[in-house]
């Protein structure tokens, strides 16, 4: 089943303990789409300014990437983020950010996206992921995700968003910031208490959680020695998650389980290079080969 | 088959965000023995002083460790480690150490010990691990832990005992200390290119991973939300996993990686209290109560 992704389309300039990259492509729903495409048709929604190079659609299209819903904005400019990792590689600064076109995006979405069953709103404000919901009744698995900055500056509109979708995403720092709870296995549960009925919480290298009602479980990162630069790691992980429901068409507890590792896994190739340079080297028989040394790392 | 560990039993004092707990029985020793006695018979080896309370060694004695090698030194004070956790119960900060007898202690071990095939030279300096190790000829299976003191201090001593040891396990930060290197896939092969012939990378709340020359896995910790005072954790680890093997009487890979499991859970039972209070809680068929379940967790 097709799969609609709403979010940031960037540039971005990454700098590392040993490389700098300028004006690679970027953003939320760049990573996460074509992290999707390994599994489903994904149908993208975005904004860009003029100096967008034609190339990033074109590379974005030739997956199963329907980009009709790229808007180029007369004038304007793209969403640049520039941000440089320490020597860990997990703790990162943003030195710099600046929205552009981004920050008046309020999408209208192409009639024919409009039926789409599953839906990912990608990282941005609460309310406008809120309208966008609002244009697609017929969803039937709507997944958010949120940060920080929202968190703390529209925490009202957020907490009304947590009870209308199915899933929420978020990272480990963030779970502890809307809940106030340390304890992650805590945090997770309070945030399923405020509306979804699925919350991941993701831990970056050190894997992602799982809580439903009636489920919690702990899935470990799969251990890539080549951590280039981890950019577009949460939404990767997204995107093959949300990619592998929609492809099976269900959300059966059996099913998201399957979806996490497929994003577990998605993530382990993306931070193998800047961008999306390692995932435009594999394909899904990459990831199914990765899958299997996963189960078994993870037999006993 | 019987358990050799040497290291240190202590009196802990322990300050969390919302308890302090004062002169607690503690100690990597303590905490490793009672861990192991769920699976095999320990003998134990360390120094106390007369300010010990005989109901800890008691306590010990009633679970299926042999106390003989306990010697409480005449006019010693026994060693003292008190310690405060911030917020998020992951970082802390060692208030006072007094290590009074374990200072001096350098360990002659009962003729009966001398035969023990499985050893663990818990966490002190290496040259005194070393002194330890030399007693036991017949170790089939030898496990150090160490820490960063003596990674800083006294690391050629530290790299000839690496030369010489079955097995290491350390944590996450002392890994990285040791090897220079931050991505701990790669650290973990560094150590292990050092001399044993595994490691086992301790990562908190986050579980641990293993390295051998042809294997490596993460398994996550098991997701208690009751985290009430994570000391002894780590050691409680070692305990679950040599205690485990001991059992089993051998170490393939299969049952390093059971071993392994085991050690995740009987951590997460040692954290749920402060001290051994809630490991006296609980039994075998609790920790394969648990195991079924994490088990079930991995699953997919």
């Amino acid at each position: 089943m097709p799969l609609l992704v709403v979010g940031s389309v960037a540039l971005d300039s990454v700098e590392t303990p040993t490389t700098t990259r300028d004006n690679v492509l970027g953003g939320s729903a760049s990573y996460f789409a074509y992290a999707a495409s390994y599994f489903t048709s994904v149908r993208l929604v975005s904004a860009v300014g003029e100096d967008w190079p034609d190339k990033h659609t074109q590379l974005l299209a030739s997956r199963n990437i329907d980009t009709s819903g790229l808007v180029k904005i007369p004038g304007g400019k793209t969403f640049r983020w520039r941000g440089k990792y320490l020597e860990d590689m997990n703790d990162r600064e943003t030195l710099d950010v600046q929205l552009n076109v981004y920050e008046q995006f309020d999408p209208v979405l192409p009639e024919a996206f409009r039926r789409c069953e599953f839906l990912f709103l990608a990282n941005g404000p609460p309310a406008i992921q809120m309208r966008v919901m609002e244009q697609c009744p017929g969803a039937r698995l709507t997944v958010a995700d949120t940060m920080d900055l929202y968190i703390k500056q529209t925490r009202e509109e957020l907490l009304a968003l947590l009870k209308k979708i199915d899933g929420l995403v978020l990272n480990d720092s963030e779970a502890r910031l809307l809940t106030g709870d340390d304890n992650l296995v805590r945090a997770g549960h309070a945030v399923r208490e405020m509306g979804p009925r699925f919350v991941v919480i993701k831990k970056g290298e050190h894997g992602a959680m799982f809580f439903s009602k009636h489920e919690i479980y702990v899935l470990p990162a799969y251990p890539t020695p080549d951590v280039v630069d981890p950019t577009g790691a949460g939404d990767s992980f997204g995107g093959g998650m949300m990619g592998y429901l929609a492809e099976q068409g269900n959300f059966e507890p059996k099913t998201l389980k399957e979806a996490m590792a497929y994003g577990t896994l998605v993530a382990s190739f993306a931070v193998e290079d800047f961008s999306l340079d390692r995932l435009q080297q594999i394909e899904r028989e990459d990831l199914d080969r990765r899958m299997a040394d996963y189960r078994r790392m993870l037999s006993f």
